[in-house]
């Protein structure tokens, strides 16, 4: 079946406000097996709203609308709709009953204006709405169905899971169909290459969609199967994922939803493992993405961010002649920070970040964007040198991710 | 002159992203006294983008695309958009070679899909991608303009602004109109609140719009004037803006595109004062905003992030019996932890976090969103508590949010 969704709105034209409807409920109609066809959105005014209802009728089954079905006079949508079909507007009792009866229960001053969300189309059904005043409706136009429901995100979301979604399941019935997705977390490679990679699997044969999304710094791959029999789309997706993982191995840091730093959390906490971080360049956001994780108390022990070259001398031990010799962006500066911190803090293992995030303080030989990165336990040190290129922000931002990658590699012996 | 807005990309039919593109480009278009006429999502398909396209080109002047430009097998928007309109795609050498530049640069391995992002449909004009690979294009068809830039925000953003724009200005001139807007950035009051706040003011009679834009955690206002004479605009501006501060002064931190850390980097530089962070709640967030600005190793010494109690007694000498009578979130500790990491590092500021960003740790008299703030200087301390109610990620930056803005107060001698 193929959805359209008409988000109805001046907000939303001007840009004042960002949709978020339409993506609820084109993941929640996806996930249902359904295509969406066309994602719309329009301003508060009678032609354009029946331009855009024409338009989605030639090209889908049922559309979905949201917004402007509030008291106000620039809530039109109920009165477009019917102008556009040319159906009379009737009052429903019931619903305006419902309407007064919250109105008196949290003592709010009745304005005559809300008789208005109890108007509806001739040959309209009405879609309740548990979390605000202003119901929905359901109107079928030859054969077809055009649902309407608030803009308001938490009383659109409740009505299309309760009252839009069964009402087309019942209209539009259909063989059973199982999804079933799988996304893949990697980092270190570019979204070409990422591509390049995988482009020999026959992905089609499987019955599987690949997408690819770069969430910066990371790219994030799903894999969707679908089948009529539940075992075989689990099974063709299984295998897709196998294919995939066979040649993004080194680059692959989670299945499913999982963080970096959740990844992380898990193996600290299963090993029993306590760490500290000690950081220049990334300016405290490794040990921020650490401690996004709940519990993250259990192992993070402590965060030095230590900015300045006193600060490493005095707090980590580095000597000054090394930092003098070598600078304070170097491997051997990396190394004494991440060695200095777990002994500082006396945990099992010692984090470290030294670089040049920009735009200034480059120069030829390490130019803005090049960062050690130094991970250490009882038994060794390892440090690996990066040369990224990007502004300020997205530096700091991927060297933090490069560091968390190190960790978690270290921590699996995959490190040499 | 009438706008259409055409998003691209499975991921946005799917659900799997939220688009922001749209919004930003509507936002900006109206800010050029341009109607955006139609707003619309498709997916990656050469029918569904050919049919998208005739339809906004029977509604509007000029369409804005973004999305569907990378390398990989996905991104067909140039193609589908030549086979549109039934021309021949040609390679642009100096686009070529521009990114294969990048990739030598850089040190990145070249794949032959990319020499993609340099080709576009006979007719078109390149608009140069100053953050990326794929550069966008301009195609005027039977008088009107088609526009395709990639579907990355910061690149998109950067390409509507110095590409699309001025593009568009020159090809549909129109009556001399002066426009000048001026952002208002504030903190500590809900959208309701602020909307409340400026409400009696007469924007209808100054000429002047007022927007709202809720940038989590802060509130920003921004005003735009128009006028066909460039003095009325500007003085209808600055009246709006003196009656909004006047009601929201306390809230304000900036006039205009800087950033809260700015301000304080602006203070802190002028006043040449050096600054050390002890964080306990905010896990590094804190030194890590303080350093998103170039040269802040001008001011920021070191932060620690002393996450267990040890750290807060072994290296910011926080009595173990405070923390044993207080706890470890209550405002004795946060004073003596920014007493403390103040004197540790010797500089003339010492600022402090300690809180509970959940979701577990809350009690009764100490619920999740608990956080006590900070500040010292050689003379005082000043300490504050909030409770906030947001989930564990949100805390931390509101908590980050609130210590900046303690601290600007601080410094600027408006915290008592």
């Amino acid at each position: 079946m193929r959805i359209g969704i008409l988000t109805i709105g001046n907000e939303l034209m001007n840009g004042r406000i960002a949709d978020t409807n339409a993506s609820f409920i084109a993941r929640e109609a996806n996930q249902q097996g359904w295509t969406v066809e066309a994602i719309m959105s329009v301003s508060d005014d009678f032609t354009a709203i029946k331009d855009r209802l024409d338009y989605l009728l030639s090209l889908t089954d049922a559309i979905i609308c949201s917004g402007g079905l509030g008291p106000t006079a620039d809530d039109i949508t109920t009165e477009a709709i019917a102008k556009a079909f040319g159906l009379p507007l009737y009052m429903d009792e019931n619903v305006l009953n419902y309407i007064k009866d919250i109105f008196t229960k949290f003592n709010f001053r009745w304005v005559e204006n809300n008789v208005k969300q109890a108007m509806f189309p001739q040959g309209a059904e009405v879609i309740p709405n548990a979390r605000g005043t202003a119901p929905g409706f359901c109107l079928p136009i030859n054969g077809k169905l055009i649902f309407v429901v608030p803009g308001v995100p938490a009383e659109a979301k409740l009505m299309i899971t309760n009252g839009v979604f069964p009402a087309l399941r019942k209209h539009f019935p259909q063989e059973e169909l199982y999804i079933v997705k799988q996304t893949i977390r990697t980092f270190g490679l570019g979204e070409a290459a990422v591509d390049d990679r995988v482009k020999d699997i026959d992905f089609n044969s499987l019955g599987v969609s690949i997408g690819f999304y770069p969430v910066f710094p990371e790219n994030h791959i799903v894999l969707i199967a679908q089948s009529n029999h539940r075992e075989e789309a689990q099974k063709n997706l299984q295998q897709a994922q196998d294919e995939v993982t066979a040649r993004l191995q080194n680059y692959i840091f989670a299945f499913g939803e999982q963080t970096l730093e959740e990844v992380i959390a898990g193996i600290l906490t299963a090993k029993k493992l306590t760490i500290a971080v000690a950081e220049s360049c990334t300016g405290g956001m490794i040990s921020s993405r650490l401690t996004d994780v709940s519990g993250s108390s259990n192992y993070l022990e402590r965060g030095l961010v230590t900015y300045s070259n006193a600060a490493k001398i005095s707090m980590l031990g580095v000597p000054a002649e090394i930092i003098e010799k070598h600078g304070a962006v170097s491997e051997e500066t990396a190394r004494l920070m991440a060695e200095g911190v777990r002994k500082l803090a006396g945990t099992n293992l010692g984090l470290a970040s030294t670089g040049i995030a920009g735009p200034t303080g480059g120069n030829k030989e390490k130019p803005v964007g090049t960062v050690y990165l130094a991970v250490a336990d009882s038994k060794q040190t390892v440090c690996r040198h990066y040369a990224y290129r990007w502004d300020r922000k997205r530096n700091k931002e991927v060297f933090t991710e490069a560091a968390l990658f190190l960790l978690k590699n270290f921590l699996e012996g995959k490190h040499s």
